[in-house]
C-alpha cells in the first residue's frame, strides 16, 4: 500500500531527526524548519525516471517522492506539470535565445500555491488532522480554501486588509473562515499562531510545517524532465516565504541522488524580491544568514511583502550554495514588465512573476547573464487575481 | 513539413466544398458555418491513438487532426490537456458516482476560449492574416488578445460595456485595440463586421471562419482518451456560441471515422442556457431548427447572454442527434451550484460552468439521468474572471 519513498524528517539547523509518523512542525530544539528525507539509495534502484514521464501528468507522478504513504489520502484538482513556454520574441529584443516562462499560474486556484497545499493538505488527510489554519499574503489561503474543501476539511484563513479581493472571494466561496487583520502577513501569522494554541487549528504557515516545501520542490523535477534531464543555467524566482526556490534546490539535491541528471550543472538561483520589501535581498548583500525584519513593507506585489521568512537562513543558504544571487525592482519595474510579458507574449502574469522579468534585464545589462545561456523566468500566479 | 490531415472545408447547410489553402469565412451561397474536412480515410492507416497519447501534453499532440499546414506557424500557449476530476463528494449527495467535471478553467487566459483562438490564430498566421477582429461576450477576448501578442498580429476586441472587468484588463495589457459598445454581443458583431469591411479586419466571430470550432473539438478527443477510448453517457455544456458542443460531436464522428473508439455509443449533449436567455432552449422545445433572437437578454453568465448563435441550426442538430436535451437555468441556481461545487470540490467555476450542476440537479431529479451513468459537467472558465 505505501507508495512513498519517506522516511524522517531532519531539523534544517540541527540536523535533529523526527518520525513522520506523525504530525510535526519545526524542529523542537531549536526552531528550525524541518525538510523531509527520502530512502534514495533503494529509490534509485527501483524507480525509473522515464517510467514515471509516462504517468498520467500532474504532480503525483512523483508519488513515490512525495509525502504521502496511502494514494487513497492524496486530495488533488489536477496540481503542476503546468507548460514551459519559450519566449521567443522577449528573447529577441534581449538577447537571449533560450529564455523560458515556467507558468505557474495554470495550476488550481492560479497560482503556484496549490502545489504546496495539495502537498501539505494530503498528508494532514493522511495524518488525521481535521482543522487547518495559514496566515497568508493572499494566494496561499486561496488554495488551501480550495484543497480542505476537496478534501472535506476545515480551514481558517488569515489575512491582510488589503489582500487583493481574489483572494478573499476564492476563499469565502470553498467555504473557508477568513479573518482579515490590520497589518501583514506577519500580524496574520502571530494571529493564526494563536489560534492554533488556543483552538487546536494545525498550523500551515509557510516552513512551519515540513510538507508544503516538498509539493513545491516537483517544479524542480518538471524543469529537470522538460530539459531532457539537464538543468538550465538560472532559475529567476520572486521570493516571499522561499518555499519555491528551497524546495527546487532539495529537488536538484535529490534528482543527483537518484542518478537521474544527465548533467551535474546546478542552477544559478537569483532571488527576487521587491524594493519596498527586500529582506533578502539585504541579508545577500551584506553577507548575513539571517535577515532582519523589514520595516513598513510596501509593494503591489502582495505576496512579496513577506518582511522576514521563516525560512530566511535556508533560502540564503541557497543562493550562495547556488552561487546565485539576490536582488530588488522597484514596483514600476514589475508593472512595466507585466505590460512586456503580456503584450510579447501573451502571458498575463502576477506582479510576482513579472519581477523576474525586470530582474532579467537587469542581470542582462550587467553582463551577469550571457546570451548563451538557458534561463527560466517563473510566473508564480496569474494576473488576473490581482486586478 | 504538411503534417495535417486536412483536405478541405464544407458548407454544413448546402455541402459546397471550398479550398482552405486561402481565407475562408462561411459559405458564399447560404451563409452557413463552414467546417473542416480532414482525409480520415489515410489517417486512420498512419495514425496511432496510443502514440498520440504519449506525446507531450496540449492541444497540439492532436496536430494531424488540426487545421495547421506547417508546425512552424502554431501559437501555442500551453493549451489543452485540462484535468478531468471526479466528483466524489457531489457524487455522494445526489447519487451518481461517475460524476465528473472537466475544468477548462486551467486553460490560458482561464477559459476554454483559448483552444479555439489557439487554432484560429494559428491559422491566420499560416494563411498571413495580420489583423484579427472579434465580437465578444468576454473571455473570447481575452483569448483573442493573448494569442495575438504571442504571434505578434494585431487584435481588436469589441465587447459590450458590462462585460466583466477582468476581460478588459486582459486584453489592454496584451495591446489589443478594445472597443466596447452599448448592448449585447450580437451589437459589437455588427461594429466587429463593418469594420471588417471597412479596414479589412478578418472577422474571428464564432462560426464565421472555420477554425475555431477545431481547436474547441480537441475537448472531444481528450474525453475520449480520458474514458479509456469510450465515451460518457451523458456531457452536459453551457450554451452561449455553441462551439464546444458542435466541436465536440464533431470530434466523437472523426473518433469513429478513426476506429478509435473502443465502444461506438455517443453521449447525450446537454445544453444549458440562462433563462434570461435561452433561445436554444426555446427553439428545442418547439422542434425548431432555427433559434429566433431572444429579446434583452439578462443573465450574470456573460458567457451566455448570446441572443442567437450563428450556429444555432448545427448546435440544434447536435443537441437531437445525440438524443440531448436543452434546459434553461436561473442566475440564482447557477449562484448557488457555484458555491456548492467550490465547497464541496474545491472548484471556483464561473457562472457558465456552475450552471451545468445546476442542471445536472434538475435531471437528476426527473430521471433524465440514472445513477449508473458517467456524467461531465464542462467548466468553461475561472469563477476569478466574474468577480
Amino acid at each position: 500500500m505505501a507508495m512513498s519513498y519517506l522516511t524522517s524528517l531532519t531539523c534544517s539547523s540541527c540536523e535533529r531527526e523526527y518520525p513522520a509518523t506523525i504530525p510535526q512542525t519545526v524542529c523542537q530544539l531549536c526552531q528550525a524548519p524541518l525538510l523531509a528525507n527520502y530512502a534514495l539509495e533503494s529509490a534509485r534502484r527501483h524507480l525509473n525516471r522515464d517510467a514515471l514521464s509516462q504517468k498520467p501528468h500532474g504532480m503525483w507522478r512523483w508519488a513515490e517522492l512525495l509525502p504521502v504513504g496511502d494514494p487513497k489520502y492524496i486530495v488533488s484538482l489536477g496540481e503542476g506539470d503546468t507548460p514551459l513556454l519559450h519566449l521567443p520574441a522577449i528573447g529577441r529584443e534581449i538577447n537571449l535565445p533560450k529564455l523560458y516562462l515556467k507558468d505557474e499560474s495554470r495550476n488550481p486556484t492560479g497560482t503556484f500555491k496549490a502545489r504546496g497545499l495539495a502537498a501539505a493538505v494530503s498528508k494532514a488527510n493522511e495524518l488525521g488532522i481535521s482543522k487547518l489554519i495559514i496566515p497568508t499574503a493572499g494566494n496561499a489561503g486561496g488554495a488551501l480554501a480550495a484543497y480542505a474543501a476537496r478534501a472535506g476539511l476545515q480551514a481558517c484563513i488569515v489575512m491582510p486588509r488589503d489582500t487583493p479581493r481574489a483572494n478573499l472571494a476564492e476563499c469565502r466561496i470553498a467555504g473557508a473562515e477568513v479573518i482579515t487583520v490590520e497589518g501583514l502577513i506577519s500580524d496574520a501569522a502571530q494571529l493564526a499562531s494563536e489560534k492554533s494554541r488556543q483552538e487546536g487549528w494545525f498550523d500551515l504557515s509557510t516552513f512551519k510545517e515540513p510538507y508544503r516545501v516538498e509539493g513545491k520542490k516537483v517544479m524542480g523535477y518538471e524543469l529537470a524532465e522538460s530539459f531532457g534531464w539537464e538543468l538550465p543555467e538560472v532559475i529567476i524566482y520572486p521570493t516571499g516565504g522561499g518555499t519555491g526556490l528551497v524546495g527546487m534546490w532539495k529537488a536538484f539535491a535529490e534528482l543527483e541522488a537518484l542518478g537521474w541528471l544527465e548533467k551535474t550543472n546546478l542552477p544559478r538561483l537569483v532571488s527576487v524580491q521587491a524594493t519596498g520589501c527586500a529582506p533578502v535581498v539585504q541579508a545577500f548583500s551584506k553577507g548575513a544568514d539571517r535577515c532582519e525584519f523589514w520595516q513598513d513593507a510596501r509593494t503591489i506585489a502582495s505576496g512579496l511583502r513577506v518582511p522576514k521568512s521563516y525560512a530566511d537562513r535556508l533560502i540564503l543558504r541557497c543562493i550562495r550554495e547556488s552561487q546565485g544571487i539576490a536582488i530588488a525592482v522597484s514596483d514600476e519595474e514589475m508593472l512595466s514588465a507585466q505590460r512586456w510579458l503580456a503584450s510579447r507574449e501573451g502571458v498575463f502574469a502576477a506582479p510576482e512573476g513579472a519581477a523576474t522579468l525586470a530582474a532579467l534585464s537587469q542581470l542582462i545589462r550587467n553582463g551577469w547573464i550571457t546570451p548563451d545561456e538557458r534561463v527560466v523566468l517563473f510566473n508564480t500566479g496569474s494576473g488576473l487575481k490581482y486586478i
